[in-house]
């Protein structure tokens, strides 16, 4: 069978207007002689009112009660496309979570994928129908209904399109696609044609007004193609595969930045071992995310200065933990909350030299000051003053030829 | 086990506030040591809603579909009267109807119970749960979501009642209870205290906003005693029950009226056998209900004048229909769309004689001049002129002291 898998966002599917038109699209694969499991998520505002419900029935909702409450805005989303396909004249029918049966854990509200039955689905499929799945939904081994987290439609189109081993996996969103970097900080972005997994996880600042990194490494895990694309305007959107199936025409996908960073300073640590992890220990205790490290070389030998990152929710905590820190001596401590992130992201610098350098370059052409560096495989990032992020951006994004 | 059924209806449960405020009946039941079984319909306004985006997507919405779509409502309400009693520190689940399971045949939009599972509800009693059963709602044999009709949470909440053998089965609604007649057109009024379910159902005209005619019948067939009481104020309802274990104080239970009913006369008609067979056979073919009947004796013994009443909305088809009927001859069609139906009942005028000559006495004595008479065991009507309802209806409230 030649299985493809359609999933609509919350605004695909936000008006009747709009689940009319998705309901074109799915016509269109059925024309293909595609066999078409539709993936749904609730019409969009849909989850947000339900929660304000539950909000003002306890701050402490029940978990198990919160899934049952959510999981009818997608039983009502599946149920409207199901009826609209009949209405054209195709045999479709809604399945929700415990129908197909999808099988969780008993997580609730963030449960993960046990197992997929088959049996239902691919019986009538083979009777030329065309079910209409309710994502971000499943059935715990004890009956309960259990949801998958926040924006998880994905990861149950995700799993469908492993499980049905699926052609393709069609994310209509209602954007269209993957940017080279955001158009609102750099008006010439473009959309990018193809990208690895790899890729779309570091580009997660980015990528997330797409897809959720998380459902991104699903899919990683699972080997599904996905192609991220709109609803709304008819154009071809962004493939995301394996690394050695993308095409490679620039070194560089994309770039990231960031405005929620700042920038910590120990100025005059006394240097001996361990005084690192003094350091960080008790942010990780305390779940602070430490990003970007920098430790200076100490000109006396005895004292040093270490640099980090974290984010800006994160920074009054982290000075109060800092201070307080009796593992650990320092002269003085200095804050600096107007900085970005810049990062260049492509798996073509594994095998391109002198892709820092170029970097590096571009950037103090324009008289940028570097004042962190990290680096991953397929990543570069910068620390450069927040006054400097667009021409940061705009000189790389021409340096690497993204426009 | 001394189990009670709570039923709720869509005002109950119309906001959040009237949540809170029947989770507080129900723990009111728990302790006084009741295991209770609640069950509940959709918000009020919120099946209205989703019936509105079912029109939207088609006029002939697949009715399988439409199931799934309206008992989303019963499954946020329920979920929510379960975790605000988690909230009280109350052990509670929700329970759709495919987890009790309430299984039903496969007619969709008006599904009928085949059977209820008692397994998995008694089990959660035994463990002092309280489970949130959700109104309204089944599965089919073959897996779909199934839903009763229209305001069928008292049909769930019946038949709950039987395969569990309540000691109670309490319909909490907007309203106090059945009344002696209509406030609005008679102001003493009172709430009647007991009723039997025989007496209920010739009441259906003031009942329907208490119960559906059908739901009664239920009840009656399961033999199922229903408190039905205000979830609003706290006040004794009407107890609905088997005739013989009916409180006897009058005569008459109530005095029903109508203002939707019209009267046709045929003037003249060929008085020969089975003429009113061929009168009423087009009307019944065409779904025309004819209530109330009567012939005049024909003073030439060869014409007869036959009188008959049907809902006005029928009157426009009946007019046509009769003047088309090829097997009938008549002179003239009289019709008076501006009559009222009064109707007297109570289970008393089986035993008690004279019952009608009073009622017509006191009509009399105001100078209501009746139309048509029918009468059944424990009822009997008369058809009066819509200016004398009001006079008619305070004149038999007197008469049969029910003030």
């Amino acid at each position: 069978m030649k299985i493809i898998v359609l999933k609509f966002g919350g605004t695909s599917v936000g008006t009747i207007k709009r689940i009319n038109n998705i309901s074109k699209i799915i016509v269109s694969y059925l024309k293909k002689r595609f066999k078409v499991i539709v993936v749904t998520s609730a019409m969009s505002g849909a989850t947000n009112k339900l929660i304000k419900k539950s909000k003002q029935i306890s701050d402490k909702f029940n978990d198990s009660e919160y899934d049952v409450l959510v999981s009818s805005g997608e039983q009502i989303s599946c149920s409207l496309i199901a009826a609209k396909l009949s209405h054209l004249g195709y045999k479709s029918k809604s399945y929700l979570g415990w129908q197909v049966p999808i099988i969780t854990d008993n997580a609730h509200k963030s449960a993960k994928i046990i197992s997929i039955g088959k049996k239902v689905l691919i019986n009538y499929l083979r009777q030329d129908g065309v079910p209409i799945v309710a994502g971000f939904q499943g059935i715990s081994l004890d009956g309960r209904i259990t949801t998958l987290g926040r924006g998880a439609s994905d990861y149950t189109a995700i799993m469908i399109s492993k499980y049905f081993k699926a052609k393709k996996c069609i994310i209509y969103t209602d954007v269209e696609g993957v940017m080279t970097t955001d158009p609102r900080i750099y008006r010439k972005a473009k959309k990018i044609k193809e990208i690895s997994y790899e890729e779309m996880l570091e580009m997660s600042s980015l990528g997330s007004k797409v897809m959720q990194s998380n459902s991104v490494q699903d899919a990683r895990l699972s080997r599904v193609n996905i192609d991220v694309r709109s609803s709304l305007i008819k154009s071809k959107g962004t493939l995301i595969k394996k690394k050695k199936n993308v095409r490679q025409n620039n070194v560089i996908r994309g770039i990231s930045s960031t405005t929620n960073d700042a920038k910590v300073t120990l100025v005059g640590v006394k240097d001996k071992p361990g005084v690192a992890a003094s350091i960080f220990e008790p942010l990780s205790t305390n779940n602070i995310n430490v990003d970007m490290v920098v430790q200076n070389i100490s000109p006396n030998k005895v004292d040093t200065d270490v640099t980090f990152t974290v984010k800006k929710d994160d920074l009054n905590k982290t000075k109060k933990l800092t201070k307080n820190n009796k593992r650990i001596k320092f002269r003085k401590l200095l804050i600096d909350d107007k900085v970005s992130k810049v990062s260049i992201i492509g798996v073509g610098m594994i095998t391109t030299p002198g892709v820092t350098y170029r970097m590096f370059k571009a950037l103090s052409k324009k008289n940028i000051n570097i004042l962190v560096i990290s680096t991953s495989e397929i990543k570069i990032s910068v620390l450069v003053s927040r006054t400097k992020l667009r021409k940061a951006v705009s000189a790389l994004h021409k340096e690497f030829k993204l426009d």
